[in-house]
């Protein structure tokens, strides 16, 4: 299912077309393919180039490891996200490794790592729907995470499946128009909320 | 200049291509050109959809405001980012709106809508170079940014311009190979440091 952003301005076909489904085919992606998802995170920009993003992830394969990793997300994520062959959680280090100074810019460089998973996971006919629903002590616990790390947010990757699979408040919510603030109330120029010319209507 | 990730697995061009330079040309982009990567912006996912990711820019034709926003950097980042035709800053809301409780993933997902810009950036052959060095208690004064907003990352942008322009340690930096740790340190499964068998070489 495509469901590109309605935007009267011409976007990048990848950029255009990424968005966060809950229906998942069982189809699960190859690990070369998986991989590449991973490699693009890697290539993401980062403050001193720290690269402070950590990816901790299960496949449906292994059913066990699946099952420790779906239990680490809110009841209400569980429902949908157990449709997608691929569960992960993005961890972000909290301190710069060159000084053990606190990294500000941990969890935004993180942010641009997962667009960049994200984007890849769309050039390869994929979809992956970010969660700040799951239980980051857990996935502490879980997986043995040291204190210098934040586990930041959850995902659930796959291709695309069918929206009949989900109970029908979800199902409404896969097949809902897409919105967002206008373009207008988010560029400024010259004092906070003055719209920038440049993006004018 | 293109500088692609040096990369043993293919990736979409729009995601390997990407980098930060710092020599631009002085070319200004054209103002739909320029809008574009910001409604890439604008369609990154977000938390509850809370878009919480907010833009000051300025260009070149308007020097008075160029220099404010300039002014806002860093001295070493003032030395090259003064090439660039367009600086901007991603400014990002630290609470819900529905509800004013802190927002977890505020620079998250800054983060991901400021790497959404940077790819549509590069499918209009132009590059962003993000920056962690400026003053944002300068640009909470200069552009009025409420209390509840908070300036998170600089950034300098345009066409790809001459290295030569770039004083001898930048031109080094400029030209230098890309790098990035390994993905098996990266992506993990079943516990912590356990490298994922999808991302084993």
């Amino acid at each position: 299912m495509r469901k590109p952003a309605p935007s009267d301005r011409p976007l990048h076909d990848l950029i255009a077309d990424r968005w966060s489904p809950r229906a998942f085919s069982s189809r699960i992606p190859a690990g070369e393919t998986l991989a590449r998802l991973f490699e693009a995170a890697r290539w993401a920009p980062s403050a001193f180039n720290e690269q402070p993003w950590r990816f901790i992830i299960a496949t449906k394969d292994n059913a066990e490891e699946y099952g420790r990793l779906l239990a680490c997300l809110v009841e209400a994520n569980r429902a949908w996200a157990v449709l997608a062959p691929v569960l992960g959680i993005l961890v972000t280090k909290k301190t710069f490794t060159k000084n053990g100074k606190p990294n500000p810019w941990a969890q935004h460089d993180g942010g641009m790592a997962l667009e960049n998973l994200m984007l890849q996971a769309v050039a390869e006919g994929m979809f992956a729907h970010g969660m700040g629903g799951f239980d980051p002590d857990k996935v502490r616990e879980t997986y043995n995470v040291p204190e210098d790390f934040k586990p930041t947010t959850a995902f659930a990757l796959g291709y695309p499946g069918d929206p009949a699979q989900l109970s029908v408040d979800y199902r409404e919510m896969e097949l809902a128009p897409r919105e967002r603030k206008p373009l207008e109330e988010l560029v400024f120029s010259g004092s906070w909320e003055m719209a920038s010319p440049t993006v004018k209507p």
